[in-house]
């Protein structure tokens, strides 16, 4: 089953709270959405991801579907029952790994993309019904159309050919899907390409919004440039229906979920927080110095912590914050000790997840501006 | 502070329950006390280790020592309050790490040892006084005389040296625990050597006993050849004090555990099933197969429990037993994900609780010899 429902409209930005439900259950909107690659978000077990409260997860298709398998999962239940994860989760489409991860060496056609496993080199073929039939395999409830992901720096034409073949494997995701999903339970977002051509997000934009997708990605904005990015994207949702959830793929830093949370978007997803964590960045709010110039983080390996009695944040409630110090995860890190890794991710999601509802407050407040000036001036 | 009360005897064995109360709480003996090498049991959170029950951890002074320093931990209020556990814990003496990390290169004479870090190979120098200096730093509640630990193998004229300089090493560290400890907020053991002479246990288990230690542990039994160990261990705690507590140093294979609870020991630390469970060995329960022809244990790595819907043991009522099945772990390793980890240690430990605290149930019943059969018939 799936469902959008917008809670609340910000009364002074297109921000807007919202509940998206699933079989699985509710995600409360805006959202950030921890990225769980191969059916684990690293280094935390879902009763943690659970105890920060987090609603979903989002695992890889590519990743899945080499390792174990998407039939492996299938006799689970799908990945939410194989992981123990009672909740809701996402998949992506697959598409860009296989582009990212084969670094310019796979291959592509009109039809599919041929590409070589990371793990034993084997070769491998996804079609838009391919990447379909495997996400209904995983089971996730909220699933992407399989596009192709081009580099944000290719030029016009470049960038116009791959959003026709683009558009053509969406129309083919989306034919696959309304085939294998007639019992309802999975929900699949259509995602709007374009590169940096305000032009041709334009052109995506309408051509999505014209097909019955449940939902709306928006992929290829790395933000950077922030301001060009913030101009293509706010371009896009003039064309996108206000009712539909909207998710922006792959953004994660903490001005860009202000930037793009004002402008109506509702769910986000980014290895960020959880990769940053494993090599020592930890985030910390404003009352504890952080700004958009330190980026909101600071780096647990510094010498200066060695005896520091402070906790990364002291201004943050979460379990590692409210049990450890500074000294203590420093020394765990020179150790080389799998806890560094728990405590680091889970005061990073905790971060997250609290600023994420911070907005939601704000936003049902109508104080949304204020608390991005709070944060961001 | 410290006390031990024995609070049930067995009526056909030593086996005996008791309660070691220290400044940080109660331990439950027989007790099984996990590994916390580097001031951290590795790959859980010490809310694991309080999930699971456990009463006591033990760090090693040699670690902590060279990283992060013992001024460091003391700063923070002792090991206890560095590592955000609230409980109690041990610290070992560092001589077996000095003895066996330096594979036979350390220099030692009457005196004191010199060794070099494993870390930078710089050299360090222990006393018995040091030992006991950085323990009293280390601020643990149960720590332990500094020895000299032999290989087993050692001869009766190697064995009989070592253990005179072992036995002036003790009354050292007594001598200068006695100078530290005014405020008795720790406890001293002794420990009994002798290797794998009867004459010399006898010999060593005298002394100890001649000596105000708070408490008696026994080091040098590896378990193996079994029974020439168990002899070893009855014959030394004939002239052993029966109203002190006594810690079996570096012991934790399920039907050695048995033996030594039978002979009346309180207290056990090994690495088994932390160091097992990061290479892949879950333990199981009777129920679930687990003998001694097995050790127990199974390997999770097997390729045909890529699609086992099971749990590790489901007999087994902890967080990795309840939630999760032997497929997915299998997958966790072989991706090489962090929380494979986590999950197992979890069952490992949560094996090893359960097996005491169900040893200390049957001891409380007179019927210890009824459940050491239903384990290793």
């Amino acid at each position: 089953m799936f469902k959008f429902t917008i809670t609340h409209q910000d009364s002074k930005t297109n921000a807007r709270t919202g509940l998206i439900t699933t079989s699985h259950g509710q995600i409360h909107t805006p959202a950030f959405i921890p990225v769980a690659t191969q059916a684990t978000v690293k280094a935390l077990t879902p009763a943690h991801i659970n105890e920060i409260q987090f609603d979903a997860v989002l695992c890889n298709t590519y990743h899945l579907y080499l390792r174990p398998g998407e039939k492996i999962v299938h006799k689970f239940g799908g990945v939410a029952e194989f992981m123990g994860w009672h909740k809701s989760t996402f998949t992506d489409s697959g598409g860009f790994q296989v582009f990212s991860l084969n670094n310019g060496l796979c291959t592509v056609n009109d039809d599919c993309v041929e590409f070589k496993s990371h793990i034993d080199q084997s070769k491998h073929i996804f079609t838009p019904e391919k990447s379909i039939q495997i996400q209904r395999k995983l089971g996730a409830d909220l699933i992407f159309a399989f596009d192709q992901c081009l580099d944000i720096k290719a030029d016009y034409e470049t960038t116009k050919k791959s959003l026709a073949r683009t558009h053509a494997w969406e129309v083919r995701s989306l034919k696959e899907f309304r085939k294998l999903n007639k019992d309802k339970k999975q929900a699949l977002y259509g995602i709007v390409q374009g590169g940096r051509f305000t032009d041709l997000r334009e052109e995506s934009a309408k051509f999505i919004s014209s097909l019955p997708f449940d939902a709306i990605g928006i992929g290829s904005i790395f933000g950077d440039p922030k301001e060009e990015s913030r101009l293509l994207v706010a371009h896009a949702l003039k064309f996108l229906p206000v009712e539909k959830t909207k998710h922006l793929l792959g953004i994660g830093a903490v001005e860009d979920l202000f930037t793009y949370v004002e402008l109506g978007l509702d769910t986000f997803d980014c290895v960020l927080p959880t990769r940053l964590a494993r090599v020592g960045y930890f985030f910390v709010r404003p009352e504890s110095g952080g700004k958009i110039e330190n980026k909101f983080r600071q780096r647990i390996t510094n010498l200066r912590y060695k005896e520091d009695k402070n906790p990364p944040d002291k201004y943050c409630p979460c379990y590692t914050c409210t049990n450890f110090t500074k000294a203590y995860i420093n020394h765990l890190y020179k150790a080389d000790e799998l806890l560094f890794y728990t405590l680091m991710t889970y005061h990073n999601l905790s971060f997250f997840y609290r600023l994420m509802k911070e907005m939601r407050d704000a936003i049902e407040k109508n104080k949304f501006l204020t608390l991005k000036k709070k944060w961001l001036q």
